[in-house]
């Protein structure tokens, strides 16, 4: 570190030259410089080297350590919820916030900002960045050792000229499995290179950046009719919560924000909605009628159909049927991910990671799994539970009492024998209640418990308005929640920001 | 375009049969649907292909059209200040928005989001996007054929699944070339490929993704001391505004929140300011002592140093000296772009487009340049104007409205006779001072009209409060203007944001 010394030195040599009686600070490199005697940086460094290290064991005087691997729903519930006198907690996760999924759509059209749905890690558990061993690692788990109590990582480094991705090995008290699922595609050819998914904020990034360079193109001299009907196609593959929200706010940019800034083109674009059975299948009978005519009414052509194939420029349903499109957004539901596919633990119906009512892998001590990647073993005799950030966070808050009630009676430790005596309630999952928007001003609250229950559900304006004030006292830090009013705000005043950066 | 039709018939079909009394909507597709009859979509269409077209000279009945080249500071005032009562706007550039250069530091590290520093052209000049005739294209121009009024471009198409890029033309009324300039490396090898500008959004937005992902790499299990003071040595060469600015925001991010959001490598992180010569140049004597002390007072080190050589992990000075980085900003200044050497314009010295005191190019009937991309003739006897936005700006002004006295007087359109008649005032350049920030609630402020002449020159707070205010009111937009002061108050109130997204 002899180079860093060097520079450290001359600057307080420059620092005490600055003061205010002296002329001008001279930051000269003369012969005698302080700057003469760096040495030379090389990689061959005289200290030990760290790599391929980790996080030892925990010392039985020492806090114990929670691992947890995710950054979504329940993974940050846990996280907010955990107690950090008693615990130490790491989180691993390859993105260092966590997503407001179910705004998500608002921001590809620019009705939300970007950053207002994204809540940083470290504000949501702030012993991450301030504990002495507490962490947040950007990186991927590659492996669980449940015999060892250690995860297997690889950092994450997105880039050449910074640092080669890494190995490392973090020793675990108790282990949390939050790595959610994956987006699914039924091996259908080309979704993943054509189509964009929408569950991450680069997903809504990379799909504002397409449409407004579409609508541009469209407008250029060049461009054939045909072409040009073809860029502005908005086609969304799958008709449930998020499809019809992103339809929706589609439609809406098109109607108040295309018509006004991109005239030239507002007769071109069209937006269509493509389910293989029918939309928002979990709402009642009532609601999905109002959903299907408030999207008709506004432009969303609505097609039964099954995609048989996915092309760079068109879409190839099963009855043969070429679809061309522009924009291609593809929401048809989630499914084990492939690190839950290797993970060798019993599976749930379904194949997810199977835990049982107290939400712990059976046949490892001290591993737990949350969220929508795990569901109940069929020993349980419950049901898997729906992918629902509801589920999932609800999961996170049970867990992490749970395991500040085991913290707290001192067997926080690994292998710190069965917990069985203080087991407490198992996990129950009750329903509260769906919400979706259909557009401007519009939205769908479905009160009941299950599909088949009796209770309240409702449709307009004053959903709409419930629909905005929920999602609003649920965004996590007061930051944000200010954004998104302000964000909301400023789209009703001056509407949405079409800048492509 | 048979595929079309026939899918709004079949939305149209569906929309009847949802009205209220319908059961819900059914979307199938049975073998009589209407879906039936899709024509497969085909790239050979009976329509005229209309690639390599373009837009036509303009009728003598039509109102002229004038073409702008860029949309940066000079551009995008020329825009705003055109009126289209008299003429159509055609704007050519590769980016859809103006980027508030001034403020653009300050969205590396947060302070703002990028958003708020970002105009669109929509927004700027209406007419574009609400004229029949008016257009933006996101195009690069390749060529000006200044005998035949005509401009060659080619689309910017940013990605292969859309469209490939294509060639069309535009014929000009009036040219006005608003391209700018290009920050200039000296032909230091391993700058592009290692260092990032910072002159557009993307490069603020490469910064913080790289910041953030260095200061969550260090964190790791696995690096060496060493690697993690590479990491997190954040060097900036040139001192000029945009260096000292940026490094006075670096190091108020680092000392705000880095230290409460990094704790565990809050140490590690530092700032080098690497200079040929002086920091801030133009700013009188005292006011540099100001900023330098600030600077050092605030963590960041001053280096006098030439670079020799860039590589991906060290820069190399030219007395051998290496000096290891992680993050590496270069802002040497601006000079003539490859659109600009190109040109078959006669040059004004340092290589711009050459122009007389009207910003006309002499060698060419209807062009003008504005902007960093012209200078004066020397035959002018004028001297080369620094290349400010605020330079760039009273060009674009001063032109716009030229330009519309011409139209009113009905020679709008093109060879519509030597203007010399009504020339009007030459464009004279009035220094109105300049301004920088130098960290937490520290600016200088200097309003003297050149180097050697009297003036109200001060440093403080006081004067970073007039910087503040200057810059919310010369913010174009209501819109940004109310983005700008609440990314201020939330910085003040929350911290930085620091998802890294």
């Amino acid at each position: 570190m002899a180079w860093f010394r060097n520079l450290i030195q001359l600057s307080s040599s420059t620092a005490r030259q600055s003061s205010p009686s002296s002329s001008f600070l001279k930051l000269g490199l003369s012969a005698a410089s302080p700057f003469t005697p760096f040495s030379p940086f090389t990689t061959h460094t005289t200290e030990p080297p760290t790599k391929y290290a980790g996080l030892p064991p925990t010392k039985p005087d020492e806090k114990p350590r929670i691992v947890v691997l995710g950054s979504g729903w329940a993974g940050c519930r846990l996280l907010k919820d955990i107690d950090t006198n008693i615990y130490d907690v790491v989180c691993v996760s390859p993105r260092n916030h966590m997503v407001f999924t179910p705004l998500l759509a608002s921001t590809c059209v620019g009705t939300l900002e970007f950053r207002s749905v994204a809540e940083p890690i470290g504000r949501i558990q702030p012993a991450i960045s301030r504990e002495p061993n507490s962490y947040f690692f950007l990186s991927n788990c590659t492996a669980v050792d449940a015999d060892k109590h250690v995860v297997h990582c690889q950092t994450v480094t997105d880039g050449v000229q910074t640092l080669d991705p890494w190995n490392f090995e973090i020793a675990y008290d108790k282990l949390v499995i939050a790595a959610g699922s994956q987006a699914l595609t039924f091996g259908i050819k080309g979704v993943e290179e054509h189509a964009i998914f929408l569950r991450e904020v680069h997903n809504a990034q990379d799909i504002r950046r397409k449409l407004l360079l579409n609508l541009m193109l469209s407008d250029v001299p060049g461009v054939t009719e045909e072409e040009k009907m073809r860029l502005l196609h908005c086609v969304v593959v799958g008709g449930g919560p998020t499809g019809v929200e992103f339809s929706g706010e589609l439609s809406d940019f098109i109607m108040r924000d295309v018509h006004q800034r991109y005239a030239h083109v507002k007769d071109y674009i069209h937006v269509t909605l493509i389910e293989a059975n029918e939309i928002l299948s979990s709402f009642d009978d009532r609601l999905r009628r109002y959903a299907t005519k408030q999207l008709v009414k506004s432009g969303v052509r609505l097609v039964r159909g099954i995609v048989k194939d996915v092309e760079p420029k068109k879409i190839i349903l099963s009855d043969g049927t070429d679809v061309p499109y522009g924009l291609l957004v593809w929401s048809t539901g989630v499914g084990p991910s492939s690190f839950v596919q290797k993970m060798d633990f019993p599976k749930s119906p379904g194949g997810r990671i199977g835990v049982d009512q107290w939400l712990r892998i059976p046949t490892a001590q001290d591993v737990f799994a949350i969220g929508d990647c795990c569901g109940f073993l069929e020993s349980t005799k419950n049901p898997v539970l729906p992918a629902l950030a509801q589920v999932a966070e609800r999961q996170g808050k049970y867990l992490a009492k749970r395991l500040n009630k085991i913290g707290e009676s001192g067997r926080g430790h690994a292998n710190a024998g069965k917990e069985i005596e203080d087991l407490g309630d198992p996990f129950v999952y009750k329903h509260l209640g769906s919400m979706a928007t259909v557009g401007r001003y519009k939205a769908l609250v479905d009160l009941r418990q299950s599909k088949a229950a009796k209770g309240v559900s409702m449709a307009g304006f004053v959903s709409w308005f419930i629909w905005r004030s929920a999602y609003l006292t649920r965004v996590i830090s007061w930051r944000n929640r200010f954004y998104v009013a302000i964000n909301w705000f400023t789209t009703f005043i001056f509407g949405r920001d079409i800048s492509r950066i």
